[in-house]
């Protein structure tokens, strides 16, 4: 408790500058470190404690929280806890979602004196896990009494500047320990541009552009966090720019935008998308991040037309301008960009209406079907979790509603993270329809979730698509072999096992007329949670998967680099 | 395959090196790194695959495997795969479990022009996950043609010599390179002592053992990893010493042998182990480790009268003589050891029988009545598997029968170790009975590799306490917090929901009489995977644990380090 003295204790002082960060829920697992701040976090006011199956869920929860609260933060026990979210959050360090990841540890006097613990490997050595965290963190703290103050709101103000995962690891006895409460609020840091810097790039730009006949903007993920979707709109619209997004950059603009023109990843195929970001004159890249499944082997791009936004940094043709913010730069873009005059094309998926399914059918259910029921059933403003793999592939073919939020995490492409991602996205939006698409194999990893949403009373809509095993994989190699099946769960009675008394719907589909009978009424947030199983073929694969499958394997077994890239392997300059 | 031309790929020399080191199975799971090896894997001949619904679990699972096998391996894939496993591997550090842990990772030429690729952080640092291993791991290799036959056998020695995980990295492009095939099987290290040292500790051991009345042993986990209960028992009957173990040790000696005391753990209780150990005038510590939760802050010994007997060293009275192979020491104390005429008392436990169940009693069921319920149901030569928790306070109580293999991890002490250490020891060992006790909590952690053991036809007998939450937590801090309950699963109904078609039985025992009718016909291995359900009080715990838990909180959150320690908190010297 914050004391009338002008003191409060570490634990709380970590917990206020938490709430100013914008954390309204803190997920993880009680553990024998971490239980005094625990019972802070129950008594303080605006932070919820959400407790996890297993500390890996924690951290894809906290990532699909992040992803819609704008920043998350997670609690596990030193040792055995904060290792087995490890995965989780060099997953955020990939994709770029700020998480705070707060470890409880033994004593500041145990450590020093190099003590043989329960959870640390018996050597004295209290540094392993923080040289583990250094991996997958952008800044890294042990708070200590004297400390404390500065150490939180510097390693808070990262986590927000980078939109990366910190990491803070709480002594024991630091938790309770009292501290001065600092005199302001911690406040989210502000974009850093050097206004010359900024300048040389604004000129730089122009220059570029002046002349330019086919301006276009290819958008990642990264504008989704900082949350410049009204900028990028903003510049399309009064520009007459055309936008492609990367997979990641789903969702940044409404797919009903003219100006949206679908996804751009590579390829060599007929495709508007890849005409309006490969034909023209510049490209303006926001918060892109090429590659190897993302257009990083295939783009037909020359660094030298490409005007790329990052973090920190704007480069115009190869010359890196910094300290510049991609909100900064933006900005600046919107003032010199010149109007495009020449039209394009849109993905003709964005105008198509999806084939309805036919109610009546028997015919044993197939991708080609699946995926347009997937998308005639969302709704504007529904929270699509697409697991990597076959609905990744599926969800890619879809065109969205306004609104949508796509929770997808293809540069880490963990399976498993999908279930306990959009039980986070739930918490942090409780108001919007959660639908998560995952695959029997993903599903596998991380299933206990489930059980969570069961017992939060959240409403998800799931589609497990159940085709034997791991198709993802076998696109790739082995496509008969065994070690890609998986056991046949019964799926649809996963809910009934996990919790006693909450009600629930599940349906199994194996043909078409069984999933349009378990799609309908769907229409809005039904009133408990809905399972849908879907059979499939296990060779029956969605559009896109068999190149993709194949390129894959060239990659990862025969060392095949494309001969003439055009595009830096390393990612764009 | 083997070339005729004398000639072998390198991931199938890895393969027969591992076959040569003890590897039957490998635990694991797909992924688009590994799969070119996988169907090497499928095509050998002596090792088996065994797939894992997720990483954590094949690492707990290999863990378990090794216990009972001698040696583990999983296989994942680079990044996301592989970082789920830390914490397993970590723990097989900790506990000195042997593992290989091997990982597909991308091309050589991947990696060496730094290019941007999914499971990585998408920044051209291929050596995150290698630093990450070197924590975890007592040694570590990326394999290349070149390198290949010599770092395999490097590894793989040191995997053996100090029975700790290592780390293989094997590049998609290199697992099909061929190589030159060794002319010479792996053969596993010798245990290492130089004859000078050996020669000095046994001179200073024989002077400090002159004239011992009291000599005793305190066994740890090193010796069963090394296979020397039958020294350690042949020493104990020739001079008539008597042997406590350390929670780690239990079950090098069988409890039936006059010469075993019972546990010891500091503390300050009337206990025969204690005596036995803490009044020795020489005690032989054979491969234990020291720490707070096994007698570290408690233990009145003074290591001026202790012979301390290590992987690779032996210390008398704080001298160290090194390279000295705990064998190799063991085999000299045999020869110099003088017999021991007084005599010593053995824990009672050892020679009551258990209290019998009432079938009749409709008396809710309590942890004190649980606990020697599931003692009488043990047979000779059963695997008990109990989870860190309020199992492993009720194994601690019970008498085993002989040729009891426990498998336990109270250094990492991660709970959800059980039950995929459970599955991993049945596939080492099929015809053996494997009795799983864990808690609601542990189980929810890693539940899903009930399904592998119900997919393997395995028979196991999986006792769930269901207290409603992590009650081990409760008796440290927050005995009534809501952070220590958890969802209330119907955990009788998880096999059908695993499952398809594969028999099992489940029950539900929330009184004593339920609890007596639930283990009737458990003599001999069932049919099939039974698992019943053990309702109990949340804030019932076992003996032992209310004392335990006032410690641990004491030394977790206050800082309390024993003011006057016996031994130095950094573990014996």
């Amino acid at each position: 408790m914050a004391g009338g003295d002008g003191t409060t204790a570490v634990g709380e002082l970590l917990l206020s500058r938490l709430r100013d960060l914008g954390v309204r829920h803190i997920f993880g697992l009680p553990g024998d470190y971490n239980m005094d701040f625990l019972d802070q976090v129950e008594a303080f006011d605006g932070i919820e404690w959400v407790g996890s199956c297993n500390e890996l869920n924690a951290g894809y929860s906290a990532d699909g929280y992040a992803r819609l609260n704008g920043v998350a933060a997670i609690l596990t026990t030193f040792g055995p806890g904060e290792l087995s979210a490890v995965s989780a959050l060099a997953g955020a360090m990939a994709e770029s979602v700020p998480i705070v990841s707060i470890v409880g540890g033994p004593t500041v006097e145990i450590m020093r004196q190099h003590t043989s613990m329960h959870h640390s490997l018996a050597d004295g050595d209290f540094e392993h896990w923080v040289r583990v965290a250094r991996e997958v963190t952008v800044a890294q703290t042990t708070l200590t009494t004297e400390n404390a103050p500065d150490e939180i709101d510097r390693v808070l103000a990262e986590c927000w500047s980078q939109q990366r995962p910190v990491y803070v690891r709480l002594p024991g006895d630091v938790v309770r320990a009292r501290v001065a409460r600092p005199a302001r609020r911690f406040t989210r840091p502000d974009p850093v541009a050097a206004p010359a810097q900024l300048d040389a790039f604004a000129t730089a730009a122009q220059r570029l552009l002046a002349g330019a006949a086919r301006p276009a903007m290819l958008v990642g993920n990264l504008p989704i966090r900082y949350d410049l979707g009204p900028a990028v709109a903003a510049l399309a619209a009064e520009r007459n720019w055309p936008v492609a997004a990367h997979a990641l950059g789903r969702g940044l603009l409404d797919e009903s935008d003219p100006h949206y023109v679908g996804i751009y990843n590579g390829g060599d195929g007929e495709d508007p998308a890849r005409e309006v970001v490969e034909g023209a004159d510049v490209l303006v890249c926001v918060g892109t991040t090429f590659f190897d499944w993302d257009g990083l082997f295939t783009a037909d791009l020359a660094p030298e037309r490409i005007i790329n936004l990052q973090r920190d940094s704007a480069v115009v043709a190869g010359t890196r301008f910094a300290p510049v913010a991609m909100s900064a730069a933006l900005r600046c873009l919107q003032q010199i960009a010149p109007n495009r005059g020449a039209g394009w094309s849109r993905n003709p998926s964005l105008l198509a209406e999806p084939p309805q399914l036919d109610p009546s059918s028997d015919e044993p259910l197939r991708q080609v079907r699946l995926w347009p029921a997937v998308q005639a059933m969302l709704r504007e403003g529904d929270i699509l979790v697409p697991e990597t793999g076959t609905p990744s592939f599926g969800a890619e073919a879809m065109r969205l509603p306004d609104r949508t939020a796509v929770l997808a995490a293809p540069i880490w492409g963990a399976i498993g993270y999908a279930t306990p991602a959009a039980f986070g996205a739930q918490v942090a939006a409780p108001d919007r329809r959660v639908v998560l698409v995952t695959g029997d194999g993903s599903l596998q990893l991380t299933v206990q979730e489930i059980s969570r949403m069961l017992a939060l009373g959240q409403r998800p809509i799931i589609i497990v698509v159940n085709n034997g095993g791991y198709t993802v994989e076998r696109s790739i190699d082995g496509p008969h072999q065994p070690y890609n099946d998986i056991d046949n769960w019964r799926y649809a009675g996963l809910p009934q096992a996990f919790a006693r008394d909450t009600p629930f719907t599940a349906h199994v589909a194996r043909t078409e007329g069984e999933l349009a009978r378990a799609l309908a009424g769907l229409d809005g947030t039904p009133d408990h949670l809905t399972l849908i199983e879907v059979v499939t073929d296990p060779r029956d694969l969605p559009i896109g998967m068999p190149q993709w499958g194949r390129e894959t394997s060239a990659a990862d077994y025969h060392a095949k680099l494309p001969t003439t890239p055009k595009l830096p392997v390393g990612g764009l300059p």
